[in-house]
Formats: structure tokens, C-alpha cells, sequence
């Protein structure tokens, strides 16, 4: 193994270097809260000397979480891309399982980062995981096809984002349970729950809600969600 | 002014002083995130000097931050007590007015908090948010009457009070739109739905939703969603 390391040292580039000791980097980050991780850790992990990792982080461990934050904020938004065709509730669930893998994989740091108070946390942490949202948001905007969503819709969006952000932190705090697709499942729910309850209240909303269930098969997530309501309603007919 | 200023500085007590001080921290903080704010404007909002703030504030300005959040976290907590009577939508609708007005009065301070990344943000604060979150979430299981709620009811609960926490972030950001009963309205809707929701895949949220719904009025909250949602719903018999 010493051999091999000593061999890749040699022959890597620079951008190659410095890819490999954000890996190493985000492999700690994923088991430990980021204070739990020195340059010491990182060096050992990628098999290099503590001085050259300054020497590709002079910033120390805060430019090298920047680094990390970074790399995982591209990766994350790769998962949210996915084609505009079928119904929304489909291409949610595909996304979905992309982005709680993320989360799987990355529990620990992806914990630390979302529940603040990290010792590495800078202001620019914070707008990266302010543009992921953002990403986010524009993907979701783009699948309801609204070129210019008004403030409930967009309030809709950014609300139903951080209620996923606050139920993955709660499914790492509770041990990973619900089991991931029953979690996805849910999310996919609270989704469509929350479109139609704007769509109460929101003329704009309440046409692309129209829009999307049109789109959707008679044998899907919203005909089963509608049919499993039946009971929790029988015994409140005197609301409806 | 600078005659009572000085009057009033040598009647307080110890307890007196640092609450002032504190309310002092707050009413700044509310208007600028905490790196806008130094501990000479503190001094010189309460009308004090820098000397004395550091007297009652040995640790600076996060200590006194600290004590601030304490003390706002006291004040938010205090929002979720309501009594457990009536239906839950009226009970869930007077608490998000006083969190409301809360997030209306301390914007700055609450956005740059809940945001992260701010330069004043340590373990214990992010500690503190934690347990204004842990507490709320208690408030609403007792309402709901389970002495023993399960994983997919916790995780119903927790995931509404991050998503209220997100739309109050977004309220902010969008320049106090809309309305704030219009937000209430809203959340109250959108916690009415979520609970449904996870009614039609979770055994106990079933029982707990039949038992609210039990208790809502004709001519209520519940019963102006279900009407509401009848031309939303009227293209997509496909799925019903």
C-alpha cells in the first residue's frame, strides 16, 4: 500500500492532487462532524504529508471545507437534474432518490453543515448551501413550466425544499428510519399535499396544480394517496 | 436624555443592567445581522460605556450574542404555550401569530441566525435553536394527545416546524409578502395537509387525525380547504 501511495504521489497533477485530498476530505466530513476532523486526518486518509496538504489548502481546514462544501453542493445539484418528460410526480421520486443518497452518504457532514453552529461554517458555507437551494428551486419551478412564479408559488417551492432539508436531518437523528423509500414516498405526498393546498388559496398555483394532475396516471401516487384518505375522513363528514 | 442615561446607569442592578443590555443586543440585532452590530453600538444604544458592557460580557460579543438568543429563545418559547382546548386549527393558528410577530420583530437577527454562517454562530447557539425546535415540536405532540408518538408522527412534526422556519426565512426575504394572516392561513393549511397526508400511510397519525378533525367546526379552517380545493380537483376525475 506504501509503495502504491508513494507512486500515485509522484505522478498526480495538480488538479488531480487536489481532487483526491477533497475526496479524502469529504470522506471524513461524511463520518465525522467537521470539527472532529484535522489536516492531520485528511493527510493520513490521502496518503500525503500534512505539508502538502497546506500547500493546496494554505487556508488550512476552513479553505479546505470551502473546497469540500463545494465539490458536494456540484454533486448535489447533478441530482437534481432530470428530463422534463412524464408525470412530475415520477421525476420527483427519481430526483428525490438521487438527493437522499447524498444524504446517506454524506450524514454526518451534511448534518453538521444544515444544523449550523460548525466551528469551519463561514459566510460563504452559507451561500453555497443558500445557492444549492436555490438550484433547487429553479429546477422544480421549471418542471411546473412557470416562467414567472409569483410569491405563493415560489413560497410554495421554497418551503416544501426546506421541509425536505428538516425531514432528512430528522431521518439521520432517527437512526436512518423510516426506511428511505417509505421517507421518498412521503415527500412525494407532502409535495403534491402542499401544491393543492396552495392551490386553495392561489390562482396561479392552482393553474399549474391543474396542469400537473392531468399529467398524472390513473394508477399513480395521487390516485393511491386519494384512495388511502377515504378512511382517515370517513368519520369526518360533517366537515365536508 | 444623557442626565436620566446617567441616573438610570447608577440605579440598576446587576440582574437590571444585563437585561438592558440585552434588550439593548436584541433591538440591534433585529435590525442588522450580528456582524453588523460591535459592542460599541451596544454601548452606546443603552447608553452606557464599552467598559461596562465588557464588565457584565467579559467573553465580548458572543457572549453577549449568546445571551441575547437565550433570551429570545425564552420569548419564542413562551409563543407555543395555548391551551388545550377548542379546535387544534384555532389553537395551531393563535401560536403561529405570536411566532409571527416574533419573526416580524427580530428579523435580522432571526434571519442571520437560522441562515447560518454568521461570524457570532457557535455549538451552544446552534444548541439553543435546537431546543427552541425540540420544544415547539413537544408543544404540538401534547396538543395532539400522543404520550408516545412514533417515528413517522415525530418526523410529520418536526418536518412542519422546519418548514415554517423556512417559510418565515422566505417571508423575510420577500420583503414581508404576503400578508402575514394570509402566511398563517397557510401554514395552518399546509399543517392540516400534511397531517392528512401522513394520516393515509401511518397507522397512529390516522387515529390522532380522525380525533382532530373530530373536534374542527363546519364551518372552519378544514371545511374552507375542502371547499376550496373542489375546481382545483375538477379536471383530474381521472385520478379520483
Amino acid at each position: 500500500m506504501t509503495g502504491s501511495g508513494t507512486t500515485s504521489y509522484r505522478r498526480l497533477g495538480v488538479a488531480q492532487r487536489r481532487a483526491q485530498l477533497i475526496t479524502a476530505a469529504l470522506g471524513l466530513f461524511a463520518q465525522r462532524p467537521p470539527e472532529d476532523v484535522s489536516l492531520d486526518d485528511v493527510a493520513a486518509a490521502a496518503q500525503v504529508s500534512r505539508p502538502l496538504v497546506y500547500r493546496y489548502f494554505p487556508g488550512g481546514k476552513t479553505q479546505l471545507y470551502e473546497a469540500a462544501l463545494r465539490s458536494a453542493a456540484d454533486e448535489l445539484e447533478l441530482c437534481f437534474a432530470e428530463p422534463q418528460t412524464g408525470p412530475l410526480t415520477v421525476r420527483l421520486a427519481a430526483a428525490l432518490d438521487r438527493y437522499l443518497a447524498f444524504v446517506d452518504g454524506h450524514a454526518a457532514g451534511f448534518g453538521a453543515l444544515l444544523q449550523g453552529g460548525s466551528v469551519v461554517e463561514t459566510s460563504r458555507t452559507g451561500a453555497i448551501v443558500d445557492e444549492v437551494r436555490r438550484t433547487a428551486a429553479g429546477h422544480i419551478l421549471a418542471h411546473l413550466q412557470v416562467p414567472e412564479p409569483g410569491v405563493r408559488l415560489r413560497m410554495t417551492v421554497r418551503t416544501w425544499i426546506a421541509a425536505v432539508e428538516g425531514a432528512s436531518l430528522t431521518w439521520l437523528d432517527e437512526g436512518k428510519r423510516p426506511p428511505v423509500e417509505e421517507l421518498r414516498d412521503w415527500l412525494v405526498d407532502h409535495f403534491v399535499a402542499l401544491l393543492i393546498t396552495t392551490a386553495a388559496s392561489d390562482e396561479q398555483t392552482a393553474r399549474v396544480t391543474r396542469a400537473a394532475l392531468a399529467l398524472e396516471p390513473a394508477d399513480g401516487v395521487v390516485t393511491r394517496l386519494v384512495r388511502r384518505l377515504g378512511p382517515v375522513l370517513a368519520e369526518a363528514g360533517h366537515l365536508l
